[in-house]
């Protein structure tokens, strides 16, 4: 298909993003690329990590997506070229990749190192134009991953850094991971986890409590309470989002990336 | 020719612009995606209706456009597929595309309803991925308004919240509909509305006041006034503004939108 | 190839950037339109300058590069559209084009006339949508820069207003002409500056100052330094940059564009 992906923690006020386009189309002119964001917060592989887990399904199979957020840019950590799932994933070795291949059913998996897919210089601090983009473009006119570089196992690349939700019998745990335009706080405990902690106790007796606050109700949709008031829904990307009707739950709740988040029955 | 141009308040900080360009893309590898802006103030449709009646001409006939300014996401409000002279249209049924609507000589609307061009499924949050992106990908593929939904007439429609600038004997009313990048006031008053107004007067005997403050003269061009200083002129949309010369009228005047605007006759 | 890329003091909130995009492609609706930025701080031709200077070449020869930074849209200012070193570039006669065309080996100029290549009717204050555009697109299908209007010399257009770098015996002197997303310092010093400056004395006994502040070492990579410490090195684009490992060097030395930067030797 040739449709590329881009995430990154670039913003849009320099030149990188447009740049590392200009390398992608010199090199395959007919490549679609699409920004999924470049607003990522500077150097988080946590919430790119996330942002990335919850929408590339969205695309067709097939679909490169590069993920620049690359703290390490210039040390020895690696470059990883991805197949999972029917999608190509380009990224560094930081974990960032880790929830998404963790799920995926079928998984392969190289070290970028191949000169001939890379720029003629490559520099130590922009690796988004001088090696993901120019590789990218490669993978998109069917450069296959063997040739790219050797072979890398799920074991032997870096464990993500971000802490898992904890099962615990009374209590479901979890953490503020994202907070969007909107102000909608949305967590790391998935509407999975929640059928799981509920044991077919029913939803409307889960209470989501944000930093041991007031306890919140799952509702289905904004409407459900009055202009102003806050909730608790499974939002779009399928994850536990706490919002306010028609208005902010960042600036209503003063809460932000790295909050607990709790669940637990109400008796 | 498969143009697509989107406008929405969602920011560029989330994925969810990027998702939507994934799903239309998974069903029409071939559409062109023009980002029109996504920065409309969270759920202010007059703001995106304004924009786009002043701005949708400047693309090709057969272009559709898809604004998502939709604060009733989730409850039982319903989504618009129109043509209107020769474009498409896909918003909610808000009054968004009301303004467009009434001026166009030939308009045929539908409620879309056909499960077929969404996805399979939709969540109560985003309807911008799940039944825009996918109608728009199937209008851009030739698939008739009549296979979207059944049709409603410009009556059954919501009416606009906006305001109308009245036209009074001495005086012109309007208000301030949009601040642009640069700091200047974009009012609801038209280069026609003016015309109206002046029945034969010289235009250089007007008076433009925001807020009852200074009047302005409305003149050609920035350079009419000295660097820093306020002038009144035609926009490039075609409507009245409030700007200063290498300068930012917002902040000049603390002024915004819904600021009330006036234009009299000097005597 | 078609391919246009667009830069311009815009910002992304208004429709500006998706109405000329709108122009184009009804034009040639096969362009490849990328955005290079829109965040040109408003009316900065020294920084649209820069940028574009230190980006274009990583885009495929034949690219049409518009740079729309026109504090005197509306004025007599001519807009000129070049061919040099295989790249076209339509910019207003202002002095943005001048650091790209001093050091092009082959250069041909005409200034834009011609009004087949622009729309019917011409705004005095938005000349992106009116002449650069529909200009770009034609010049994308081929039509030659002579049927545009007529030739100019180099010396005939506008002197950029950018102050050089100054070479003194013990001193290199510049100045900071962008700050990165990252806070990063971008220097108008390049690398072949500090080369023709260093006259063959070692790199390491170099010495960076912004604002005479506290001298630092021109280091390969951020991670040579500790976590928050400021370090200077070369950049991305091949200028010298002052960062601070993993944080923010404008926040730390609160220095902006305009800021002196000085390279001496230690003794």
């Amino acid at each position: 298909m040739g449709i590329i992906t881009l995430l990154t923690d670039f913003g849009l006020t320099d030149e990188y993003v447009g740049v590392m386009k200009g390398v992608i189309l010199g090199i395959n002119p007919k490549a679609k690329i699409v920004d999924l964001t470049h607003h990522i917060p500077a150097q988080s592989i946590r919430a790119a990590s996330f942002l990335l887990k919850t929408s590339y399904a969205y695309f067709a199979p097939g679909t490169i997506h590069v993920a620049v957020v690359d703290p390490g840019v210039g040390s020895d950590r690696q470059i990883l070229a991805v197949k999972a799932d029917g999608h190509y994933f380009l990224a560094p070795d930081n974990g960032l990749l880790r929830p998404i291949l963790d799920e995926a059913a079928e998984v392969k998996a190289v070290v970028v190192s191949n000169p001939k897919i890379c720029l003629a210089q490559i520099s130590r601090t922009f690796h988004g134009r001088d090696i993901f983009a120019p590789a990218a473009a490669h993978l998109s006119l069917g450069t296959p991953l063997e040739d790219m570089g050797s072979s890398i196992s799920l074991e032997a690349m870096q464990q993500e850094e971000a802490a898992r939700e904890e099962q615990m019998p009374e209590q479901l745990l979890g953490q503020i991971v994202w907070v969007d335009h909107f102000g909608n706080l949305v967590t790391t405990i998935s509407k999975d986890g929640l059928d799981m902690f509920a044991q077919g106790r029913p939803w409307e007796d889960m209470v989501v409590q944000v930093q041991g606050g007031d306890g919140l109700k799952i509702l289905d949709t904004y409407s459900e309470v009055g202009r102003g008031e806050l909730l608790a829904l499974i939002g779009s990307r399928g994850f536990l989002e706490i919002s306010v009707n028609m208005g902010n739950a960042q600036e209503a709740l003063y809460a932000g990336p790295g909050a607990r988040v709790t669940v637990s029955f109400s008796k």
